[in-house]
């Protein structure tokens, strides 16, 4: 620490994202990201893209983008839809824009681990609703005073979802409050909150390219609502970089939200992965609790996690473990291909009969 | 303006970028863009990166550019490089790191527009230092007491620019403050401050690879300083969005580092044009500031800039005027091709003759 620094620096507690080994040859099934690659059209429309044009500027206000969002859902228009460097940066922009008021922000104590640093980054306080026992958020949790209410749905890292009922319940009851569903992972089997915007001016569903469209390595997100909210953001973002996304990311998104056959089929793959080593789990003995995620979420009842991701690394097998109450003796792992999935079980198949 | 607005989204001042308008044919002389397409070997590596490892997240550190950034000056290690999404970005965070403190930060009257904007993003005072009436920096005004210390050199929009001996001075008669130089423009002739970073630690000097590099397409921007500012600012970045560059933007940037022939091609080839001209402006009666940068700034004593601009529009020619005390008798001319300087000097002789 620095007496440059300025009281925010020296107070941030710094987000940690999971690990990013530069070794070849891991399964890596720790950051969530799609084993099938990227749309063939969107690598040929990155191709398409790269010449002298980069010399300019791009579309600062990325308009094509929110056209082919607006296109994609059909029941919104562009200036409802708001695109970001990542749904990280649309979730920065928002807690700043919409989140930050007098009264605390609501979310689930269990839940993304980038909303506390954002509290802490911007200035804002939070309460930590505890999920319950069974990693659940109960809806009526939500119906307190509050200064914005924000949950991933499906919930990360549970996997759990909430019917659209019961987001609308949370919505409809705090009207005087922004509500954010961060649905990053939505697209693999939970029911999306897009389908509120047109009846919830405090509604705001964001969305990212990273997962069910693999495309973690362009750094594409967007956020859609009431234009109100929308122009919210647009400030922020015009405060802070008029240009979050370059020729490239827009061109790859573009393409990426117009090729829904291949988005249904890698999501429909990874769907049915997830459901054959759900059971493969269970079969070990494995408390899985159940996923609308490209990940699961699992605990034995008599194997430490922290020693089973050590034992899993010694294979070069890379999941997530977070060091944190009531979730201690939870992996994470993420959705890989068969193959992938087939090699973990063995290898928990024999770190277990050791 | 919605109830649902933060109090810092109600009090923003966005910034405005140059136009960027969608119309082919335009000679667009207006945002600083390099005439010249980036590096063939930028785009060769863009290609090859172009592949199903988009799937996959990006390194967050960004460990390649900070190695290529540090290589490049030779004089620095990667400790001491700060990468982000497009110098403003850099700057943005800079500003929460590294300027937010009891004091209010020193900065031009005229100078990037963003800074105030930044200034009221992040709750930060400032005091408004006035050029001289040549408009030019005197290095005596940054002596008073201040909380931090930004300037362009050479400055933007007058593209005048200190030398090294006036920027270690006030970088010296101000050690508890950081000083940042924003060199977005330095390669176009001016002197580097990077030459002093090892030998003060509370000096912060920005690049863009938009400008000199032909990237602004691509969004790419670094700091160099001593490793306590780096560490602030990538506090800051670790607790806004984990992975600001992607892959393309990595592998690229990478490249355009290493390419130093192409670089040094293009921006002689700038300043080349750039006083050419100059000299053909004064021939017509502008008063043109000495400028090391990729632009000039030039009044006529007898010509309204605004209808000036307005007149070249209706040409198809786009330049910058900014309507602001003490220079809304200026154009701000990008440097482009020596044909589209051509065309810009016959239109503004046809239109002074008419």
């Amino acid at each position: 620490m620095s007496r440059y620094w300025s009281n925010t620096a020296k107070a941030l507690q710094p987000y940690v994202p999971g690990e990013q080994p530069k070794l070849a040859n891991l399964v890596k099934l720790n950051t969530n990201e799609n084993p099938y690659g990227p749309s063939p059209k969107v690598l040929a429309a990155l191709h398409d893209e790269i010449g002298d044009s980069l010399r300019l500027y791009p579309d600062p206000e990325g308009s094509r983008l929110k056209a082919a969002v607006a296109d994609y859902f059909g029941n919104i228009s562009p200036s409802q839809v708001f695109v970001g460097n990542g749904s990280d940066e649309v979730l920065a922009h928002a807690f700043l824009a919409l989140l930050k008021h007098d009264k605390a922000i609501l979310f689930p104590d269990i839940t993304y681990s980038f909303y506390p640093v954002y509290c802490r980054l911007h200035g804002i306080d939070h309460v930590a609703v505890p999920l319950t026992e069974n990693y659940e958020i109960r809806p009526s949790d939500y119906l307190q005073p509050n200064g914005g209410i924000i949950f991933p749905n499906p919930n990360a890292p549970t996997g759990r979802a909430l019917p659209l009922a019961d987001i609308e319940r949370i919505v409809s009851a705090n009207p005087d409050s922004v509500v954010v569903v961060d649905e990053a992972y939505v697209d693999f089997g939970a029911e999306s909150a897009v389908a509120l915007v047109g009846k919830y001016v405090n509604l705001l569903v964001v969305h990212t390219l990273s997962k069910s469209r693999s495309l973690a390595g362009l750094r594409v997100g967007y956020a859609v609502g009431d234009s109100g909210l929308i122009e919210a953001l647009d400030r922020v973002k015009n405060s802070f970089n008029s240009y979050p996304l370059g020729r490239l990311a827009l061109a790859g998104a573009v393409a990426a939200m117009e090729d829904r056959a291949w988005f249904d089929r890698s999501r429909r793959a990874v769907m049915r992965s997830r459901d054959v080593l759900t059971e493969e789990m269970r079969s070990l003995g494995f408390e899985v609790l159940p996923s609308t995620a490209n990940f699961i979420f699992a605990r034995h009842p008599h194997r430490d996690a922290s020693a089973l991701t050590q034992a899993l690394r010694e294979r070069s097998i890379i999941v997530r473990h977070f060091r944190q109450p009531r979730i201690e003796q939870f992996l994470r792992i993420s959705i890989g291909t068969d193959e992938q999935c087939g090699e973990l079980v063995s290898a928990l198949r024999e770190i277990m009969s050791a």
